[in-house]
């Protein structure tokens, strides 16, 4: 990662997150609420958990007001995490507050393929992402997913990412054993860092995606 | 702490709930379940999570039968869990059980303020246990809360914390880097035993509620 | 365990497992979920937390083509979750795939009882696995729940254990001090390797089903 000085530029961002202490707003799985709130406060940020239709526009107004962020995670969705994703999705299109999407599983079921589709199509995503099996399926490609896991490498969900990042204006990341991050102009960042045990740790990609 | 003998009587405390091992039943958040767990566990009580208004009534009705506490806490509400509150405070006070309320993030939405008055008017609240933002915001001042943390200090609470303990006949923790802890006649018990750290691990505030 | 070879039957098992990297479907409680997935992993299995009567028949048929299994936990039972319970063991019977119950507090209400029973009644459990108050309960006994914990030794609900074996042709285990397997023709294997600390680690339960 050195070579283009891309160390230096990530510890000035770590800096400036715990300099700032931005609030991260998350409406995540229940598997990950714990992991995920433990790794924002490691970072320096203020997580909070709201995810009802009946307060998220008012927090996502005073989210706006602070300089946070809203991350959503379909990881166990269900028709009241859904209604409450588009409740936030729409908060944060009224307030032009950029929210982040992690599709877990897109592809292991329609009913998540077409949730994160749906949001995505809303639009105002900053940052999409997934492991190869869910970017695949969410550009209409099977990503042949097992579960939450992905079945297929990073590098092969590349097409996949370009063509989502185009499309929705968005910054496309693809976790795996290397890590692809492409912008919406199709500028492509790669990192070989992938860590075997991070495969072994639930939630590991949730927090990747709030970070 | 030493000065007026408290380390005895909390020693005393502590082993009193180790001999009797207390049920308690805990209405909390999606974040925390698995820390309040281990945190009563730890402690020498025995948690049980229910939540179901269909089982309350009944679960609540053996809490009393076996000398445990109700505790409510209401990080990531929203209208399913509004009613479970609701119907837990109203078997609380059928079958004459105090219950504990820890109103997070009171103040940072109009949802959360209005939910812990509503609670705390039905009657019955043992304990009451809030950051300085959440106290604030209850009396009906401005909390200033940002997010789930608040931005005060908690000796800007007292004043409120007292108004508070008066009004609905319950002891009121406020927790910070001092804690104060104001009983109904407003006597003042205060600890300045913060510790940086708890800000950086979720659910600690949670935790302190249970106990 | 030594005496008849399980031990290294137990250590074939294991590795089997980790040679499969089963798909684990879990419906299970708020408290555990983290812990539950996190047990599957270091197991080599792949947890996968899918909840929704909206996507259970697809996830289910797909666990099957996968040679998975299916766990039930009613831990944090309500009727929505009671919903998703029943609409698993429906999808499990229409693509005969087998599936876990852990019948968390039984006996403690009758809603948990009752929903345990209506699950087994719909047919199909491969494996029971409940502590000594649950298993009592079910077979209509007084299990003396308190709370989440069991009151009494796993060996006075053996009686109890083969009745619902034979019942409702599926293995049961009762978790204790010693534990008990039974096999729907009755035969009984115990294996004493109680761990008191297991009882202060929350869901540590939870996670002996899944496995």
């Amino acid at each position: 990662m050195d070579e283009n000085g891309s160390v230096d530029r990530l510890l000035e961002i770590v800096r400036a997150v715990k300099a700032k202490g931005p609030l991260v707003q998350c409406l995540t799985n229940y598997v990950s609420m714990d992991f995920m709130a433990n790794g924002l406060l490691a970072l320096g940020a203020q997580p909070a958990m709201v995810h009802s239709p009946a307060e998220l526009d008012e927090a996502i107004s005073k989210v706006k007001a602070a300089g946070g962020a809203v991350s959503i995670n379909i990881g166990t969705l269900d028709l009241s995490w859904i209604e409450s994703f588009k409740s936030a999705v729409a908060a944060c299109k009224k307030y032009n507050l950029p929210w982040v999407l992690d599709p877990v599983a897109a592809g292991f079921t329609a009913l998540r393929t077409s949730t994160a589709v749906e949001l995505l199509e809303m639009g105002g995503c900053g940052v999409l992402r997934g492991n190869a099996s869910e970017i695949l399926s969410l550009s209409g490609e099977d990503g042949a997913a097992k579960g939450v896991d992905s079945t297929k490498g990073s590098d092969g969900a590349l097409k996949a990412a370009k063509s989502l990042a185009a499309k929705y204006g968005c910054v496309v990341g693809i976790s795996g054993a290397v890590d692809y991050v492409v912008s919406p102009e199709g500028s492509i960042f790669s990192c070989a860092h992938g860590v075997p045990m991070l495969q072994k740790i639930t939630a590991s990609g949730c927090l990747a995606t709030r970070q």
